[in-house]
C-alpha cells in the first residue's frame, strides 16, 4: 500500500479537556520553545531522529523533517476545565514550572481561558468544580461541546483540530451494554445513563465533529465499541489510554530486558509518592482502581507467564500510589524487583526514580496531538495501535492483545512512519554487512 | 540465501581457559540441570522462546526446538587454569553455589581437572599461579595447547569443539603492529613478543585446530586483524568481548529506553562493589583499565551524542569498581543517572542491583558455546555480530560501529535464527491487523 | 536509694503466648547458642558492654558480668498458640532459620508443644486457629491460664517465671471504662466484655500469678490502668509495647540525629514490604491500625513540633505496610525523608533496610525476659520505663510522655543498671580531663 | 567550679581563610537572616533548644537565650583567598545559593573583598591562585597576617575576633619534629620548613594575636603540640578538625544506633559524588588522603572492635570520593552497610543522602565561631573537646581518644553549657518519676 499523506498547511487547533498540570505544562512549554527560551526535550516529534536505510548509509534525519507534521508556530490551544482559572493561574497553581518562566509567558497564557466543563462529581469525588455546563441530559451537553468546537475552529481559523484528554482520572467502570453500540450509546446520552462518563461525552462530541481523539487518562472514554464504531463511521483516528510516564515507563523498559535474558521474576513491588492534584484525585479508592488496573496490566503481556510458567508463573505484582503532599508534582517511585537466574538463585533490583510527573507527560501529549493529526492526514482512521508507545494501556482492535514492550512499540511506530513514506522497514538482521546479503527481506 | 544447517549429532566439547567462578558455575549448573535439580534460568538456548509469523498465529516455540542445538547431555567440559584445583575445589573456593548443591555433584566435578595454563604474570599481577606450561617461546606454548585440544577430542570422542575464554581479565593493551597480520603474529609468537597476551595464544591454538572461539573477558584476544584473518582462513566462527552482565546489562536496557523517549542525559555515575577473585584482579589499575574501556563504550553508541548534541552532548560518564571483600561474588552496583526532560527540567534515576556475578555470566557462556557451534554448523565463519547480545564490547567488522542497544541486538539475534531456518523476519509493523495489509514488506 | 538485687539462682521459665516467628527464632536461637553453634548477636544482655567510671579508667565489662542475670542454661521455654504445631514445626513454617540449623536442634524444639490458646477471631480476622481453650467466660479462661502457669512452674521446677507476649497484633481498641479499674476489669472478665482482648486475659493471669509481663505487640494489653493497678498490688514488673525493630528502630536512631543538628523535616514517608504471617495479619485494616498508631507516634515526641514549629511544624508523616509474599520474613523498608537546612534549602535522605524481622526481634524478647526478671529481683514493680529502649510505644506513668530517642533510652537503661549496682552515673561532661574537675556531678 | 561568663557586648569579627563555597554560604546566609529573608536552619546556636531540669518542669529555652552569645547583628566578616573575587562573585561561582537571593544581597556581599592569601601550590595542586602574599619566609608571611588582623580589628571596631579555617583541604602530612614545640615551629617558620602548611601560618598568626581558632578542614593545622602550647600560653581556645557533614554525619548517627543494639557489622562501603571546587581539590590523591584519614577514623572509635571482636572485629570499611561535575555542590552519598544479627544472620542497610554540602557546613561554621567566642569569654582556653559535635576528627588532649558518637558529643556539649550556667547535668535516669527519687545524682 502507498499512503498519500496530505501536507500540514494551516493552523492546527489542540483542544484539551482538563487544563491542569499536564496541559498547562504543555501549553507553557510550547510557548517557551517558540520564544527560544527552552527545548522541547522528551518529544520525539520535535527532537527525535529516525534511521533510514542501512547502518552504513548514515541517513538519520529528524522525524519532523521526515514526515510532514504541523509546526509549533501553527498550533492554537483551547480547552475546558471545571475550574475557571486561566492557563497562567492554573499553571501557577500546579507548581510545575518556575515562577520566572511563567511570568515571562504571562500574556500568552492568560489569554487561554477554559470553556465550561461537562462534569459530574460522582466521577471524581475529590474535585469541587463549579465552572460546569448545565443541560437537560448528556446529549444536550454533548451538543454544547460541539458548539464550542465549531466556534473555536472559526474564531481561530483552524484548518484541523485534534482533542487530547488531560482531565482527571475518572472512577473505575467496566464496559456495559450502553457502551456496546452507537445506537445504545446515543440512547444512553438522552437517558442520562450513569455509565456514560463525562470523558465519553467529550469523545462523542469530538468524533461527531470529525475531530480525532487521544486519551491521556486510564478511563475507558473512547475505548468502547460504540465510539470505535463512530470513529470508523466518521473516518477519524482515535487512541488511548493513559500516558506512559514514570514508573510504568521504566517498567516497560526494564521488563523486556529481563525477558530478553530469560531471567525469572518472583515479585515486583511498585510504590509511588506524589502530592499534586492528580495524586489527590487518586487518593479516592474508586479513582485509584482505574489507575491500578492500567498499571498492573503491563507486566503480564511482556512476560507471558502462560508461555513461560517456570520463569514468570509465580510472579507477584503489586502497585501502590501514596498521596504525599511534600512532593507536589515531583512524583517519586520506588520499585523492588525480585528476580532469579541460573539454577534459581535470587537477586534484587531496586529502582528509585525522582521524576517530575507533568514534565514527562507534556511532550507525550504534544506528540500524540501531532501524530494523530498526521494519521488523520494519511487517511488512517479508527484505532491507531502504532501510538501504543505513548500509553500504559494501549487501545487495540477487539481481541488483539496490546503490546507493552516499549521497544517493540517504538519499532512499530518507526516502521509505520517508514512505511508511510515508502522507506524500507528495518529488521536489524544485517547479515549483508558480513556476507553481501540484502539487509531487509 | 538459504542456510543448510547441519545437525547437532555427537558430542560437543566445551574447552575453557580459566576454570574460575564463571566456568565452575557453568559446569556445576549443567550437571545440576542434567540431574533435574535445577533449571537453566538465564539461558536463552535452554529456556527462551521465539515468536514466528504473525502475532495472531500463536507460534512461539522454544528456541532449542526451533534451531538444532547440541543437547546438554551431549556436552563434555574441559579447561586450563593456573591453579591445579579440580572443578569441585575451584567451585567451593568461588563460593557462588551452595555447599549442599556442590556436594551432590562432587564426583562429576572432581573428575574435571585443569590442564596446565599458558600464563604470564605481567598480564595479571594479582595472580600467583603455579600450574603453568613451560616452553621455548609462545609458539611452542601454542603447540602444547593444540596437543591438549587434540588429545581432549580423542579421549572424549567429541564430534565438535568450541572454546570459551573465562580466564581473568588481562592488562590493557592496544592493537599494535604484531596484531595486524597473521604473518606478523606468528613471527611474534616465535619471538615471544610481549604484546601477545596469553589469551591470544589460546585463541591462536583454537583457530589453528579448527575450533571456534568466544571471548568472555574484555581483553583483545581474538579481536585483532591477525586472528580475524586466521578465522577466515580456517572457516571458523569467532566473537567477543566481555560477557554483558550486571550493571552494563542494565545500562544497555535502560539507555535505549531513555533514548527512545528523547530524554536528555547530563551524567551517569556507576559504582560497583564486589569481593571475588575477579574483583581482586581488577583491583590492579592496569587490569581495571581493560574493563573500564569496555564498560565506558556502551553509552555513546546508544545515545549518539554527535547526532543529538542537545540531549547527550554534555553527558559525563564515570564507572568505578571497588574491591569489597564482604560481598564475595554478590556484586552490587549502584547507578545515579541525571536526566532532563521537557524544557530541560532535571530528574534522577537511581538503580541498585544486588546481583550475583557468576550466576548472571554462566548461562551466557553456555549460550555462546551452543550458538557458536550452531553458527559453525550453519557455515557462518568469521565474526558473529549477531551474538552482540551477549557482549559488553561486541566485536564487529573493521569500521562498523558495534550495536549496544540490547533490544536491537536481540532483534538481530532472533532475525538471524529466523533467517537461518527460512522464517519471515519480524518488523512489528502489523498494519494488517487493522487494514488487511501484509505484515512484513 | 540502694538496691538489694537478689541473685539469679534456679531456673527461669519464659512463658510466651504466641509461638510464631519471633518466639521460635528466640527459642531455637537460645538452643543454638547453648550448643555453641551461633552467637546471640543483637542481645545486649548477652553481648553488650557498659562503660563504668571515667573514660580513662578503661572499665568496660559485659553487662551480663556486671548485673546478675539468669544464664541461658537456666532458661526453660513454654507457651501457647492457636495452632497445635510444636516449636520445630512452627519454626520450619516461619522460614526464618535455615533448615539445616533447625534439624540440628530438632529434639529440643519438638519437645516444646503449645498449650491451648485463649483466642477470639474477632481480634485477628486472618487467623483460623483451632487449638483454643473453651470456657464459660473470660474469667474462666484466665483461670485455666493460671492453672497452666502453676503446672508449668511445677513440672519444670522453675524458681521464677516471666511472660512475654509474642502473639499476633490484635485489632485496634481504645481504652474504655472496663479498663479503668481492676474492679471493673474483673467484672468485665465475668461478663465477657468484648473490650477485653485475649492478650489482656493472659496479662491478668500472669499478674495474678505473680509473674511479670512484657508486651512485644502494639495492642494495649497490660497498658491499661486496671492492670497497672494489679501490677502494683501484686508487686510485679510490667512493660510494653511493640518490639522496636526495623524501620522504627532506624527512625528513632536517625530522627535524634537530625534534631541534634537543628535540621528541619518537611516530610517522612515510610513504606514496608513483608510476607510473613505477621504481615498477613496486618493486611487486615483493623489490625494495621494498631500497628500504625504505634509506628506514627515516635517522630512527634522526638522532634517536638510545638517547641520547634519552624523546623517541624509542617512535618507530614505517613507509614505504609504492604503484604508482599515473595519476601517472607525478610521485611524490607524504604524511607524517604525530606529535610531542609540553612536558609531552608531542601535535601533528601533515602534509607533502604533489607532486614529480617524475627532476627531483629528475637534478641529483644530475650533481653526483655532477662531484664524483667532482674527488675523483679531488684524489687522494682509496676511500669519499667527504663526498658523503653526495646519498644516502639513505651508504656509510661500516666501523664508522662514516652521518650522515643533511642540514645536517651539507652542512657536511661545504662544509668539504671549503674544505679542498681551503685556505680556513678555518666553525663559525658568530662571537663576534668582538661581542667581537673570531677567527671560526674 | 563556677564559671564567670563575660557578656557578649560589642562587635565580633569572624575572620575566614578561604572564601569559597562554605564561607560565602555562611556570609550570605547571615545577611539573609538579618534581613528576615530566611531562617538559620541547621544552626544550634540560632534555632536549637536545651532541656533544663526535669522532664516535668517543661524548661526548654532556646540556646541563644540560655547562654550569652554574640548576636548576628554584631557580626562582621572578613577573610583571605587565593582568588581576588569578592564574596558576591565567589558565591555566584560556587552555585550554592539561588541567583535571586544573591542579587538581593549584592551590596553587602560585594563589600567583602578577600585579603591576599598565604598560599603554596604544593599543598593544593589543583588550585592556581594568584592573589597571594609574598614574603622572605613563612614568619614574614605570618607577620603580614598579624597586620591584617590588627587592621581589620581597628577598621571595624571589633571587641573580639575568632578565626575559622574554611580553606581547601591541604595535602596529607604527618606530625614531624618541627610541629613538636613552639620553639621548633618558630624556627621552622623562619627556615621555610616545607612541613609547615599555609593553614598553620594562619593559625600561628591568630593565636599570636590572641584570636581563638577553629579548623573546618581535615588538615592538621592547629592540631599539633607546638600550637597547643601557644594556645595555652596565650590563653586562647582552639578546636578542629573537619566539619562533620553529609555522609560522616550520618555515620556517627547510625553507628551508635547499631552499637546500642549490639548488632554486628561486617562491612561499610561509602561512596560520594560531588562536583564543586572542593571535590576538584580532593580529586588529587594527596589531598584526598587527608580527607580519607579523617573519614575513616570515626567507625573504629564507636564500635571498639578490640572490645567487641565478635561483632566488629572483621569490619571492612572503605570510603570513596568521586569527582562528578554534573552534581556541583549537591553532594550525594551512598552507603552500603552489611550488618548481622541474631545467630549471625546477615542484613543490609543502604543510605542514599542527596545533600548540599555547603548548606550543611555553613551553620556549623557559624556555631563554631559563636561557641568559640563564648568559650573564650568563659575563660576556657586550649582544646575545646566539647565542640567535638561539629567535627569529623575531634581534636583532643594528647592520649585521649576522641569521642565520635554524635549523641555523646551532644550530651557533652549540652552538659557543658548547663555546667557553665550552673544548671543540673542530665543523666536520663529519671527513676524519681516512678519512685520519688532525685532525678540527677
Ligand atoms: N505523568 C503524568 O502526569 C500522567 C501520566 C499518565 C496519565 N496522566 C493523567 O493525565 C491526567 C491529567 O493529569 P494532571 O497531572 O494534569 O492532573 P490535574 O489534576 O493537574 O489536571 C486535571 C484537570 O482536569 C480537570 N477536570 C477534571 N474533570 C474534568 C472534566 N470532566 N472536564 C474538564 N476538566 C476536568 C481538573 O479540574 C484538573 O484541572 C490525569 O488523568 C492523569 O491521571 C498523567
Ligand atoms: N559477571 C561476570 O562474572 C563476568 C562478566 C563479564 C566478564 N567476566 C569475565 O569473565 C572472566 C572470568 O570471571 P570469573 O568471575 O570466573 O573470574 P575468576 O577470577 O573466578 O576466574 C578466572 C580464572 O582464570 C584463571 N586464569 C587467569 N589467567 C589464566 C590463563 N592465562 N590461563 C588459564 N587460566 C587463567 C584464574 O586462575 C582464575 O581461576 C573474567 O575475565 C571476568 O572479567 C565475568
Ligand atoms: N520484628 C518483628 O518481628 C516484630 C517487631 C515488633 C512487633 N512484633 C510483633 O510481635 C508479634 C509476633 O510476631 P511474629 O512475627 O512472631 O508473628 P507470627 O504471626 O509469626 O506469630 C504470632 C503467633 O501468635 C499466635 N497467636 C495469635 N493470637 C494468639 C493468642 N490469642 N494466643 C496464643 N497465640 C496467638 C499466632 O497463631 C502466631 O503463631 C506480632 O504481634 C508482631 O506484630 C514483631
Ligand atoms: N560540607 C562541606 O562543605 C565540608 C565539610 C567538611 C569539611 N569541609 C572543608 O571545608 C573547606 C572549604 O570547603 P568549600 O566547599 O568551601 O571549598 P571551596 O573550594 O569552595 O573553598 C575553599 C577556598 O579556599 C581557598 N583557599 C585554598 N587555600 C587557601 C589559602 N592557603 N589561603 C586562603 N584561601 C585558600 C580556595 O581558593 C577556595 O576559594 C574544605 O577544606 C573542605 O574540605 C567542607
Ligand atoms: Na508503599
Ligand atoms: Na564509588
Amino acid at each position: 500500500m502507498e499512503y498519500q499523506v496530505k501536507g500540514a498547511e494551516g493552523k492546527l487547533g489542540i483542544l484539551i479537556p482538563g487544563l491542569g498540570a499536564v496541559a498547562t505544562t504543555l501549553i507553557a512549554g510550547v510557548e517557551a520553545v517558540k520564544k527560544g527560551f527552552s527545548q522541547p526535550v522528551g518529544s520525539l516529534t520535535q527532537m527525535g531522529r529516525i534511521r533510514l536505510g542501512k547502518r552504513t548509509e548514515g541517513r538519520f534525519p529528524l522525524i519532523k523533517e521526515f514526515v510532514p507534521l504541523a509546526g509549533l508556530e501553527d498550533i492554537v490551544f483551547g480547552g475546558w476545565d471545571v475550574y475557571a482559572d486561566n492557563v497562567f493561574e492554573a499553571a501557577a497553581h500546579a507548581k510545575v514550572l518556575e515562577p520566572m518562566l511563567l511570568h515571562s509567558l504571562k500574556p500568552e497564557l492568560e489569554a487561554i481561558k477554559p470553556m465550561k466543563a461537562v462534569f459530574d462529581q460522582s466521577f471524581a469525588r475529590n474535585l469541587e468544580g463549579t465552572h460546569v455546563k448545565e443541560g437537560a441530559n448528556k446529549m444536550a451537553l454533548a451538543e454544547q461541546l460541539m458548539d464550542d468546537i465549531r466556534e473555536f475552529r472559526e474564531t481561530h481559523g483552524c484548518a484541523r483540530l485534534v482533542m487530547v484528554w488531560c482531565g482527571s482520572t475518572e472512577i473505575y467502570i467496566e464496559e456495559g451494554a450502553v457502551h456496546q453500540t452507537l445506537a445504545a450509546f446515543e440512547k444512553g446520552l438522552l437517558n442520562n445513563d450513569p455509565q456514560i462518563a463525562p470523558s465519553m461525552v467529550y469523545a462523542y462530541a469530538a468524533l461527531r465533529s470529525g475531530v480525532p481523539f487521544a486519551n491521556g487518562a486510564p478511563n475507558l472514554t473512547v475505548d468502547i465499541p460504540a465510539l470505535v464504531e463512530l470513529a470508523h463511521e466518521q473516518g477519524v483516528a482515535i487512541s488511548g489510554k493513559d500516558f506512559k510516564t514514570g514508573q510504568t515507563l521504566m517498567k516497560t523498559i526494564l521488563a523486556p530486558g529481563l525477558h530478553a535474558r530469560a531471567l525469572g521474576v518472583k515479585g515486583w513491588f511498585s510504590s509511588n509518592i506524589l502530592g499534586n492534584r492528580d495524586g489527590y484525585v487518586l487518593d479516592a479508592p474508586e479513582n485509584f482502581k482505574t489507575k491500578e488496573v492500567s498499571k498492573l496490566s503491563v507486566l503480564d503481556e511482556i512476560f507471558k507467564p502462560e508461555a513461560n510458567p517456570e520463569l514468570y508463573g509465580d510472579m507477584y505484582h503489586k502497585v501502590r500510589i501514596n498521596y504525599y503532599p511534600p512532593h507536589g508534582d515531583n512524583k517519586e517511585s520506588w520499585d523492588n524487583i525480585d528476580i532469579f537466574g541460573w539454577l534459581g538463585y535470587p537477586m534484587q533490583i531496586k529502582i528509585n526514580f525522582l521524576c517530575r510527573d507533568s514534565i514527562l507527560a507534556a511532550p507525550l501529549a504534544l506528540d500524540l496531538a501531532l501524530f494523530t493529526d498526521l494519521a488523520q492526514r494519511a487517511g488512517m482512521s479508527g484505532i491507531q495501535e502504532w501510538l501504543s508507545f505513548y500509553y500504559k494501556s494501549p487501545q487495540t482492535a477487539e481481541g488483539l492483545p496490546p503490546e507493552h514492550d516499549i521497544f517493540k512499540q517504538l519499532m512499530k511506530l518507526q516502521n509505520t512512519l517508514r512505511h508511510m513514506m515508502g522507506e524500507d522497514l528495518i529488521t536489524h538482521l544485517g547479515l549483508d554487512y558480513y556476507q553481501d546479503l540484502v539487509d531487509t527481506l
